[in-house]
């Protein structure tokens, strides 16, 4: 079978020949249907991050956000012909406590490998195994939308743990203000519009008319706040202050300037990460005493777990097909992985088919 | 009846002879026993923070950590003689929907005043009046320790707000980091010794043996950590990752360096308000990735609510009140105003008793 391998001495992306591989007992064989290209493959692949191979190889089979289908049930109780979505995260030996738990993406650093990311191999391969337990069920007819559960489930991780760590008091959010307008702030948006989490929502870019991503995001119902006028800090008082906040650019002043865009009892969440150092000119003392006269909150949140990728999953029946399709700016075949890979301010999602 | 009163022009503290307040339908008439005086009180007089006075008047009663007896019950379901720690916050006109849900801790500036903080007379009097529902029971054998009550509903409510947002997942904590050895920070220790939430704590200052402070904190059983040696940002380094970190320093450092204390989901709560602007040279990217890749949280915490009190007020009939005499280091009449608010190296809890 084909496979898309980073060789890390390089770093480079080749497409190889590789034995399909043969599910253990407890796993099943799936037949991979598409796969999404994100920022982080992007960075996997430059090697700026992960790309750790797998013990005694030489190269990581990429991707991570994929949809496929179970060939092989291999004796478990899952239905061969059910399209699933697989998590990530696998554990280093047996794990931590949080493996036990499925609680992958609480696990320390060093008790997991992230398939396609570091340590285990990922997805964009014409077949891969998993354990059934880290499979998802995705409706047949969003089969070739699939890929996007991964992502959402990076919102859906994002809400659970706003709205949990808000939950110790009677918390009525109206506003949501997403910071990225990459695929994943987008994915974000469209969710948070579909939801009846917040009435209002916004999102942050940095982009001239006509752009393909400020008509998505006033398509969708939400608001285009243009970062060059508006930085985020300024948010609150230019717009209204946000209840909640969804980081995904990794810049690192995002964290803090997050605070200052939520109003009181207001929670934000970031999931980007940052490379190496970065130091800002801070004023600690503003950031601090907003945090605590006004009852905020500042969350880190990464990957997610199966009641994620669940909520993902119901969320594609809900979307039309339509929203989804224009964030699909590219579908390629595996003849074509360095266009798949290829950035540019006009790409969205770049999509891998193993049907073309 | 004598009262301890703020001219804000000056400004000034004087004992000042005020008619006995009445209390109105609903409202109980309490005769003071216990005023605890904090770094707050002493920011307000100084006429650093707060000190509003009511509508209409020239000046503001102090006090808001106090401890009295239901002298006049006025018609209500309280019973005389029942002794009583009061809450702080009162709303403004009708208030927000917080006041009704009895969560004003969590309403916006603005919904509400302070009692002998700002809009509304304290507690440093003979005798004040109140709603009885803002009132909480103190067990009557711990009457003269009752205006600990208020400060440790402080930490009752960062431990609420702390584990109902680590809820969302099977937490299991078990280091507490205390940054700052005033009183509040001495007294969360105590607390945190006595509870079953951690097994280990730890407790920051600034001090060199012999020092009271530090006799204090490895009698209860902590761990003292000298800030000169180990600045917060390298505890975990030094002593252990910290689950919890409950900040009482208000230095603005504090709310980033606590995200560097904690280890892989942990979480920091920050109560000390600094005042103004403070600008610090902050590493933005580790600090943003520090909280992404370890789902750390960081949380301001500001007030408390009724629950919050019960819990303190409970907790003083299982600690050993020598502890809490340890923290006590004056006693002061009406006649000894000065030295009550006076500051020093040997000061913990001041304290204004109404039996002298």
């Amino acid at each position: 079978m084909q496979a898309v391998a980073l060789y890390p001495d390089g770093p480079e992306l080749r497409v190889i020949e590789k034995e399909r591989p043969s599910p253990e007992d407890g796993e099943v064989l799936i037949r991979a249907l598409r796969v999404g290209i994100d920022g982080s493959d992007r960075r996997i692949a430059a090697g700026e991050i992960g790309g750790d191979v797998p013990d005694g190889e030489d190269h990581l089979v990429m991707g991570h956000e994929a949809v496929g289908v179970v060939e092989n049930a291999n004796g478990t109780d899952i239905e061969e012909g059910t399209v699933v979505a697989p998590l990530v995260r696998r554990p280093v030996d047996k794990g931590s406590r949080f493996a036990a738990n499925e609680e992958l993406d609480m696990a320390p650093p060093g008790t997991f490998h992230e398939r396609g990311i570091m340590g285990e191999h990922g997805y964009l391969s014409e077949y891969f195994v998993s354990d059934p337990s880290y499979l998802v069920e995705v409706p047949e007819s969003r089969a070739e939308y699939g890929f996007f559960v991964e992502p959402t489930s990076i919102l859906e991780k994002s809400l659970d743990q706003a709205f949990t760590a808000r939950s110790a008091f009677d918390w009525q959010p109206k506003s949501a203000f997403v910071l990225g307008n990459g695929n994943l702030g987008l994915l974000a948006l469209a969710r948070l519009e579909t939801g009846d989490e917040f009435d209002r929502t916004y999102c942050l870019g940095r982009r001239d008319r006509p752009d393909r991503t400020i008509d998505f995001i006033e398509e969708v119902g939400g608001t285009y706040v243009d970062s060059r006028q508006t930085p985020v800090a300024d948010f609150a008082e230019e717009y209204e202050p946000a209840d909640y906040v969804f980081e995904t650019t990794g810049y690192p002043k995002h964290a803090v300037d997050a605070v200052h865009a939520l109003g009181p009892n207001g929670v934000a969440t970031v999931q980007g990460i940052p490379e190496g150092s970065a130091s800002f000119d801070i004023d600690c003392a503003t950031f601090h005493r907003e945090l605590v006269v006004s009852n905020k909150a500042l969350l880190g949140v990464v990957n997610s777990r199966k009641p994620h990728f669940e909520a993902g999953a119901e969320w594609l029946e809900e979307v039309p097909t339509a929203v989804l399709d224009r964030l699909m700016t590219g579908i390629y075949g595996l003849d074509e992985i360095e266009e798949a890979f290829a950035d540019s301010p006009e790409t969205l999602k770049s999509v891998v088919s193993f049907d073309r």
